[in-house]
């Protein structure tokens, strides 16, 4: 028997802030002409997750199904689909939908598009209406076929999660500086924070051609990194490790997220027109101030996952250089336990859900 | 008789931190193999120079010749200088040296090479030894040839000296902007703050087929910055005004230097991939949060006047499309006068000073 969207589909939702996960069932949006319907095979869990189920930032719904690190297979395609067909293995990302028509979309940002939706934290809209969007912690979804991504064949499905938003978010920006191209050959680029985004990052990095350097506070990372191939470990909280890199760095890429940050520790490491570069984004910045900033030129920059082009340059580059998310493996049913993990920083470094909903 | 560099070079100096600048006499240095003499025709005044004479930022050194805008006459030549005679008219600005051979320099960002020398901040190296270098505010200098930099033909002297510091560091990263070009068209570029450097940095933008927006707090300028020709004027204090032109801007420049600022009140403004630059820089940012940047993926940076090559663009740029600070005249011995306009800030835009020490 084909499978296909079920009236009901399983998930695990949130129903109320802080709370856990539990069974929910919701019924399909009408499928609209560029609609694609998927079974989730696996599906990351981001920190956004948990920031999102805990209302942190004051503008989630419930019931809230998490997930936008998703990876399924086509089982379903609307009358006005094009490139994608059933038995095609796809990733979902944090964007569900953008216009297509403004100017940022026409110039292939569609991520700052003003009117793009984020895959559950906004309503999605076609001719059907507007509907609620559910996450990948679903057992199906039915989504705009056009944020649906091809997976390179070959990729193990049960990495690609955590490349949808993760690693779109570290690559985009590495990608942006080498020119949009996959080539830091004769860079320098330091990765702040090892963990989810960062041990991605490295990787990117890496095989891009960039001298890598891992930074880090204390050394419990150090052999971790040393493994990913990184050039040079910092111990940020050692004066002789920072200053043997004093000078060095061409990009500097932080990957935390929360905490508090004082900027003006990591200027010294920056050469001349070097770029700090955010996509963890800190609670609060300590004694910011310009001057440290001007004498060498130097540029601070912060970006919101990526475009879909870069999406789908992500993806190749990744399965071709054998990029990949180290992982833990939970199950949708198990998504408290991943959750806690996340939560409390102990997760090594990605966790994934494996669909057992079905 | 031929002008040569006398014994004895008179000048206006500080001679200690906050007073009035004096008569002053010193010798020259002696004559390296790449110093170029001339004869000071004007200086403009900056307002670094009377930061440098009440020893604002601490390493001030008296007797202080200040004065880093200058035009003059060359009247002599050391043996080995290359692209300089004697009757040129050359100007210097705040860089009198760098070490020409560090990666930096080759790379044409010499302004940011290390062992750069400021004009009147540090003593410069030659084969002669080490020594102090004096500023415009002398009748005659002595200089490294290789930082004198020729005036295109038939433009006024007068208005030399605010080009070769002020012009420069505005118009430097607005070339940087666009690709190391002069070509701004299609681009929306906001002004923030219009004094000495603002009204230099309108003139530029509007003559690189930008969009101009001047952006200044109440409409006393209003009228001023039409009449300069900016496509519109923001009184930063109106909503009205700000939400005119919000989400627009692809660049921001901030030319006030000094006092507090908090940068979230701009970032509405900006486009996407939007940069705000700053060539003055707040003794204080208020509130510096992250979180507004990474959702326009905004770029905040900083830069120091500009390169070499950058300062043969710009004079090239400037004389050909009659681009001309506003100036008010003084001499040297009426120096004291233009440091208290500039000090009160009464300057309408750039103070200049005719040496009338010989």
């Amino acid at each position: 028997m084909a499978d296909q969207i079920p009236d009901q589909i399983p998930s695990m939702a949130a129903l109320e802030p802080k709370s856990k996960v539990q069974d929910y069932n919701y019924p399909p949006k009408p499928l609209a002409k560029l609609d694609a319907d998927i079974r989730v095979t696996y599906t990351g869990v981001c920190a956004t997750d948990h920031h999102m189920i805990d209302n942190d930032w004051g503008f989630s719904r419930y019931p809230l199904v998490p997930g936008h690190e998703v990876v399924g297979r086509v089982i379903g395609i609307g009358p006005d689909v094009k490139g994608l067909e059933v038995g095609d293995i796809v990733g979902l990302g944090a964007l569900a939908q953008a216009c297509g028509e403004c100017e940022y979309c026409i110039e292939g940002i569609d991520n700052l598009c003003l009117k793009r939706k984020f895959t559950y934290f906004e309503n999605t809209i076609d001719e059907t209406g507007e509907h609620v969007h559910h996450g990948g912690f679903s057992a199906y979804l039915r989504t705009d076929s056009r944020y649906l991504f091809k997976i390179p064949e070959g990729y193990e499905e049960k990495y690609v999660g955590p490349l949808m938003c993760g690693g779109l978010t570290v690559a985009a920006p590495l990608y942006e500086f080498a020119g949009q191209s996959w080539d830091l050959k004769g860079k320098r680029v330091g990765i702040v924070g090892i963990g989810g985004l960062g041990h991605m990052a490295i990787q990117f990095a890496e095989k891009m051609g960039a001298e890598t350097y891992a930074v880090s506070r204390g050394t419990s990372k150090r052999k971790f990194c040393k493994a990913l191939g990184v050039s040079g470990f910092i111990d940020s909280s050692s004066s002789a490790d920072m200053s043997a890199i004093a000078g060095k760095l061409h990009y500097l890429l932080f990957c935390v997220s929360g905490g508090s940050i004082d900027i003006n520790h990591y200027v010294g490491l920056m050469r001349p027109y070097g770029v700090l570069h955010f996509v963890g984004v800190p609670d609060k910045v300590e004694n910011f101030n310009l001057m440290p900033l001007i004498f060498s030129r130097l540029t601070l920059s912060s970006s919101p996952i990526g475009a879909s082009n870069q999406m789908r340059a992500m993806l190749e580059f990744a399965a071709k250089n054998d990029i990949k998310p180290i992982i833990e493996e939970f199950t949708h049913t198990t998504a408290n336990e991943a959750l806690q993990k996340v939560r409390d920083g102990s997760i090594r470094f990605r966790a994934v859900l494996k669909n057992d909903l079905i």
